[in-house]
C-alpha cells in the first residue's frame, strides 16, 4: 500500500470533462449570487482591489477538486491565477497549503464558498475512500463506490472516489446491467433474466447478478455473467462464495460494510467491496481560505 | 419542545418551488439514465408490468423530501400514484412506511435510486437538525444553517433544515450582508464597512457583523446593525457577549458547535447557533423501497 | 444632491454577475440571429473587414449598461476592444460619446441592436430614476424600485435603478417579507400574520407590512416589524403616519407617485418612496452607434 | 377603422408557441421565487386554502397576454382554472374584468406579479399600437414595429403589436435583408450591396433598402428590391418618394414618428410606418388582480 | 431469421428516456417555429379547427420513432390523440398506415415536419439495419452500430438500430474502452495500454482492442481483454483471426462493410460486424402524413 | 460553372452564429463523454502529451464545417491550434489535407469523433449539393434545400447546402409562407388562403403557393404571391407552367428530383429546384484524422 493514494503519480486521474465542471460551477455560483451578486463584498471591497489567498487544510486528508475550485474563481475573474501546490489524490497533513489564488479581491471573496463547498465535499469523499483503501491494504479487494451519490454531482463524487484510491462501479443505469431480485421475479427466474439481459444489452455491457444465498449464487454461475454481487453475506458466507466462484467471475461484497468490518470482508478473498457511505455519508474535509494580502 | 419537529402541523413547511424540484429531478434522472435508460429493467421487466412499493425507514429519523420523491416517479410515469403516509418533518420510527408508490413497474424501478438519493440526503439533514434542536430544547436558542451546502442543492438542503425544526440563515450572498474580517480590512475599518453596507444595500437587507472578541463586538454595536456573529467564542465569552449586547441585536454563535457542545452554547443565552455540519456532514437517513406486488 | 448620480465615484456600483450578463446577452443574440445570422451583413460586409464605432447619446441622460453592451460585442468577436468613456451612473449631455468599440465589422454591425436594446432600456431607467432622485433632493426620502420589472431582466433593471441614484427594494418574493391584505385575512388578522412570518422566515429576513389607514398602522406597530408600506395615502396622512411611527420602523410611501407628486410626498418625512414606473414605464434613452471608420 | 383592434374576431391572432411561453414564464417565476419561494405567502396562507380573483383593468386599453398569464398560474398550480372574459386584442374600458382565476390561494398570490408583469407590458404595447393604428385610420398606411424590443421578449412584444392592430416588420437579422448605409459603403455601392444580397440570401427573403434622400431612392429603385425604408424624411419628401416609387415596391416611413406626426406621415401615401416606441417606450397598462374570495 | 425484426414482440424495445425525447422534440420545434410560429397555418387555419391524419409509408421499411412523433404533436396540443397502428421495429409494406393522429388542425399541421423528420430518419436507420441483419441471417454474426452518429441524436439513432434488429456497440467514450493504435503508441505498447486500462477503468467496463494484423491479435490475446476489433481484414484474415481467438474473446469485424460484402464477412465466423453506414449514411424512409378529415 | 463551388472566394459564406456552434458542439461532446470522459484516452495517454494530426479526405468532395471542427477541439483544449488548409466550400481531391490540429493529445483524441461527425455530415451534404449544382450548370435553375433536415441541426445543414453551391429555401415555418392543399381547404379556397396570409403575415414575408396542376397555377397567379411550388409535375408540365408564369413570380420545381432527372427539370426553365435528399439522405463524406506526431 502506497503512503498516499496518489503515489506513483496517477497521471491517469482525469477530472470530469471541462464542460461538466463549468456547468456545475456556473450553477453553484448562480445559486449563491442570484441576480444581485455578493452584497457585502460589492459594498465594502473596491472594484480594483486585488488579493492573494491560500487554500489550507484544517485537518489531514486526501485532496480532490482542485480543478473545480480553479474553475469557480475563473468564472468570476477569467484572469485569476490559481496555482495548485498539491495534486488531486495527494494526502495532506493539517495546515498544508494546497493552492494559492491571486486576482480580483471581489472575485476571490465571492467565489470562496463555492470553491470550498466543492473541494470540501470532494476531499471528504477522497479521504473516507482512502481510509477504506488503507484498511484493506494487502488483500486482493478493491474498494468501489455505488449509485448512492448526490443528485447532480455523480461525476464529481465518482472522481473523488478515484482520487482516494477507490475504483468506480457502473456510472448509472445505462452503462452496465445489475440484475436484482425484482428483475428476476419479473423476468420469470434467474435464467430468463440473464438471457434477456444478454440478448438485449450491447456486447460491451457487463452483467452482474445480485445474490443473497449460496444457492442463488450457484444458479447464477451456470449462466454467462461477468460478476456477482454478494449481498449482506457474513464473512463466512463470503468465503464460501469466493470458493464456489473459483475465479470464474468477479465477486463483489456489499452491505454491512464499515471501517470496522471491511478488513474482515476483504480477507474473505472477494474482488470488490462496494461502500455506499463513500458518497452518501462522507463528512467534508475541513479546508479554509486564508488571505495573505 | 414538541415530540416531533412537525408537531402542530407546520402547514407552513413549503418545499422549493415546483420548477426547482422538476429541474433538479430531471437532471438527476438524466445523470442516471443517460440517453439509453435502465438497461437491466428494460431487458427484464415487461413494458406493461405494474408494481406497488413502499418507502420504509430502515432506522429512525425525520423525513424530508416526499414531494421530490414523488416528482422523480412522475418524471418517468406521469400517471403514477404516490401516496405519502407521513408528512415532511415527521419523526418516524424504524421500519415505518412513509409512502406508497403504485404504477409502471419499469418507472418505479428506474426512478427508485433518484428518489432515494434525494429523500435519504434530505431526511439525513432533517434528522441531524432535529438532534440539534432537541439538544437545545428549553433554551432561547434557534438552530440555523449556513452556506456550506451541496452545490446545486441549497434550496433542498435549507428546506430539509426547516423540516428538522431548524431555521434558515441567509440563502446566499445576495439576500443579506455578513461583514467579515476581510471586508472590514478592505473597507478601512468596521465603521466604514458598516456605513458602506448600509448605504448601498437595500433597506430590506439585514446586516450582520462577524466578531472574534468582545472589543470588536463593542465596536460593532455602536453602529446600526441587525445581528452579530460571535465566532469561535467560549461559552464564557458568549455569555459576556450576550450581556454586552443586551438584546439590542440578534446574537449568533458559530464555530466549534457539535452535539456535545451545543447545549452549553445555547445556555449562554445566544439567539442563534449556526451549524455547518447540518448540511455538509449529515449522514443519509437509511430508507428503502420494498416491492409489495 | 450631487451634480450626477455617479458623483463620488460609486465604486460600489457592481453590475449583475458575469454569468447572468452572459446568459442574457446570449439569449438576446440568439433571438436576433436565429440559426442563420445577419443575412444583410454577411452578404455585404467582407469577413475580414474591421470597423470602429462610437456609442453616442442622442438626448441627455444617465448611462447604464456599459458592461452589458461590451458583452454583446464580445459574444460575436472575443477580441473586440470596447472602451468605455464614461461610467455607469454618469449623467451625459446629448451627443456625448459614451464608448468606443473596435473590431470585426461584421460583429459590430450584427451586435449593434442587442447592445443598444440593453443599454437604451437600462439608461432609460437610470435617467428616470435620477429625475425622481433629483426631485426629492434635500429631503430624507430615498427612491426605491418595485417588483414591477420586465420578466427575465429584473437584475438588469434593479442595477439600472442603482445607476440612477435609487435604491433597491427586495429583489423578489424570496428575500423579504411584505405582508399585504390578503395575507392578513388568510392568516386571521395582522397579529397572526406577523407572528407566522416572524416564526417561519429566517432571522436575516426583514418584515414589512402594508397598511392603508392610520388605524392599521397603529395595529402593525405593536408587533416586531421592520418597515411599513403606507399605501395610497395623501401627504397629510403620510405626515401623520410618520409622526405615529416616530422612527421605530422604516416608512415607505407607495401609490400615486409621479414626478409631479413625489416632492410633496418626500416632504412628509417618509424614509422611502417606491416608484413602479421606474421599471415598468421608463422610455428608453436614445443612444446610437456611429461608425467612424 | 373597427371599434376595437380585435373586431372581426381575429381568429388568426396566435400567441408565441407554447414552448416559448412556458420557458419565459418559468424564467420569470424563477427570478421572483429563487430557490425559496414566496416567504410571505408560505408563512401566512395555509397550503390548502383556495381563492378566486379577477384580473381587472384600472385604465382603458387593449388587452394582450392572456395565454401568458394563464401559463404563469398553471406553472405553480397545474389544476388552476383560468377563464378569460375577453380575448387578446379586445379594447377594454377601465375596471373591466378580463379574466377570472380560481385555484390554490398560494399559487395565485405567488404568481400574481409575474402574470401582471407580462400582461401589463404586453397590453401596454397593444394599447399604444392601437393608438397609432387609430391615428392613421382611413389612410393606406400600416403601423409596423421594429427590432427595438426588450431583450429576450421579442416574440411577446411583436405579438402584442399584432394584438393592437399593428403588423410585424422582420423578426430579426435572420429573416429579411435591410441594407443600410454601412452595408452600402462596405459593399462598394448600392448596386453591389443589392447584388450581393440578392445572390446570397435565399429566394424567400425580401430585401429592403434604407435611403435618406430622393437621389438614393432613385438609385435603389433601379435594382430588384422589395421595399424601401425612407429614413427621417419630411412629409413633403415622403410624398415625393411615394410618387417616385409609384407602387413598384413597398414604402416604409421611419424616424420622427409620434402620435402627433403619424397622421401627416400616413397621408403622404406610404405603405408602412415603423414605430420603435411601440416596443421600446410603451408604458404598461395598469391591470390589477382583485381577490373575490 | 424472423420475417420482421420485431417478430416475437420485442417488448424490450424501449425508446430513449421520456426526458431525452421531450428535450429533443422541444429543440426541433423551436428550430422550426422560432418565436413566431407557423405563419401559414396561423393565417389560414382557424384556431378551433380539428383534423385527423394518417402516417403512411410511401415505400416499404422498418418503422422506428413512433413515440417521438407522438411527442412532437403533444408538444403543441397536449390533448392530441396519437394512435400507433404498428410498433417500432415492425416491417411495413408501402402505403401502410403506421399511426393516426387526431386533434387541433393547427397543431397537427405545424408539428408534421418535426414528426416526419424524426420518424423518417429513425425508420431509415432501422430499415438499413434490417437489410444488414437479413443479409447475415443464419450466421452467428450480430450487426452492431458505431459512434458515427448524428451529433445530438445518438440515443435516437442507436435505438433505431435496435428497432432494425441490430445491437448497440458502446454508447460513447465513457462506457467502454476501445484501445486503438494511438493509445498503444502513447502508452508504450499493447501490454502497457491494456494494463493501464484494466487498472483505471471500473470493473464493469469492458475492454476491446483494435488490431490490424494477426500478429497484433496474438499480442492482444495474451492480455485480459473482452473483445478484439479486427480492422479492415479480408475474409481470409478474419477467418484466421476467428480461429486464433478460438472463442476466448468476442470478435468484431470492421471496415469495408457494405451490403455486398457483409455476408462473406459474417461467414468467417466473427461474432460482430460493425457498420458505420447504419447511422452515418442511411437514407430516410419516405413517410407522409395524409389528412383524412 | 466554376471549377469548385467556392470559386470566386465566397467571402459571404458565413457559418452559423458562434453561439449556435458552441452549443451544438457542447451537446455533442456531452453525449460522447457523459460525466466520465474518454475512458481509454485518460487511461493510456499521459495528461501532458501533445500531438499533431491532419484531417484528410478519404474520397473527393466539397468540405464544410471547418469552424465546427475547430470548435470541437477548442471545447476540450482552449489553446489548441487548428489550421485550416482549405476553406468551407472548396472541392477537394481524395487524400487532401483539409486542416491540421495541434495541441493536447488527450483533447485531440477525445474530440476527434465529434469533429468528424459534424464535418463528415456537413461535407456530405455540400458534396451532394455540388453534384446537383453541377448537373444543372448552364441552366437558369438554382438548387435549393427543404425543411427535411436533421432535428436540431438545421442551421448546420443549410449552411452546408450553401457550401455546396446551393441556396436556402425558408429556414422554418416562421420566416416565410408556403400555402399547401390543407391550408387552401381550411381557408375556403385559394383566394381566401392568399388573402389571409397577405393580411396577417408581415410585409417582409414572402408567400409561395404549392400547386399540382396548371389549373391551380392559373388560379394562384391571379393573386399577389411571390413564388409557386410546382409539385410533382413532369418536365412537360413544368415547361408549360414556366410559360404560363412568364416571369411574374419565381417558379420552384419539387418532387421526383434526383441526379438522373434534375437536368431535364432544370431545362424546363424553372427558377428553383428543391431537393429534400440534400439534407435527408446525403451519405457522409469520408474524412479521417491522421496523427503525424
Amino acid at each position: 500500500m502506497a503512503a498516499t493514494p496518489n503515489a506513483g503519480g496517477q497521471a491517469w486521474l482525469e477530472p470530469p470533462p471541462r464542460g461538466v465542471i463549468e456547468r456545475a460551477v456556473a450553477e453553484a455560483i448562480a445559486e449563491d449570487l442570484g441576480g444581485v451578486g455578493d452584497l457585502t463584498t460589492n459594498a465594502t471591497i473596491p472594484a480594483a482591489a486585488r488579493a492573494t489567498a491560500e487554500f489550507r487544510t484544517r485537518t489531514p486528508g486526501v485532496v480532490a477538486g482542485l480543478t473545480v475550485a480553479a474553475a469557480a474563481f475563473r468564472a468570476l475573474d477569467p484572469d485569476v491565477r490559481f496555482e495548485a501546490r498539491v495534486a488531486d489524490g495527494d494526502a495532506c497533513a493539517a495546515a498544508a497549503t494546497v493552492a494559492i489564488v491571486d486576482g480580483s479581491a471581489r472575485a476571490i471573496l465571492t467565489a470562496e464558498r463555492v470553491a470550498l463547498n466543492f473541494m470540501g465535499r470532494m476531499s471528504g469523499i477522497a479521504t473516507l475512500t482512502y481510509a477504506y483503501v488503507a484498511a484493506v491494504a494487502g488483500t486482493r479487494a478493491t474498494i468501489v463506490d455505488t449509485r448512492k451519490t448526490t443528485p447532480g454531482l455523480r461525476a464529481f463524487e465518482k472522481y473523488a472516489v478515484r482520487c482516494g484510491g477507490g475504483h468506480n462501479h457502473r456510472f448509472g443505469l445505462h452503462d452496465a446491467v445489475l440484475i436484482k431480485d425484482n428483475h428476476i421475479v419479473a423476468a420469470g427466474g434467474i435464467e430468463a433474466a440473464i438471457r434477456c439481459a444478454r440478448a438485449h444489452a450491447g456486447h460491451m455491457v457487463k452483467i452482474e447478478v445480485e445474490v443473497d444465498t449460496l444457492a442463488q449464487l450457484e444458479a447464477a454461475l451456470s449462466h454467462p455473467i461477468d460478476a456477482v454481487l454478494l449481498d449482506n453475506m457474513s464473512p463466512a458466507e463470503l468465503q464460501a462464495a469466493v470458493a464456489m466462484v473459483a475465479g470464474r467471475v468477479l465477486t463483489e461484497a456489499s452491505g454491512g460494510v464499515n471501517l470496522g468490518t471491511v478488513r474482515a470482508i476483504a480477507e474473505t478473498g472477494v474482488d470488490l467491496i462496494s461502500v455506499g457511505a463513500l458518497t452518501h455519508s462522507a463528512p467534508v474535509l475541513d479546508l479554509g481560505l486564508d488571505f495573505t494580502t
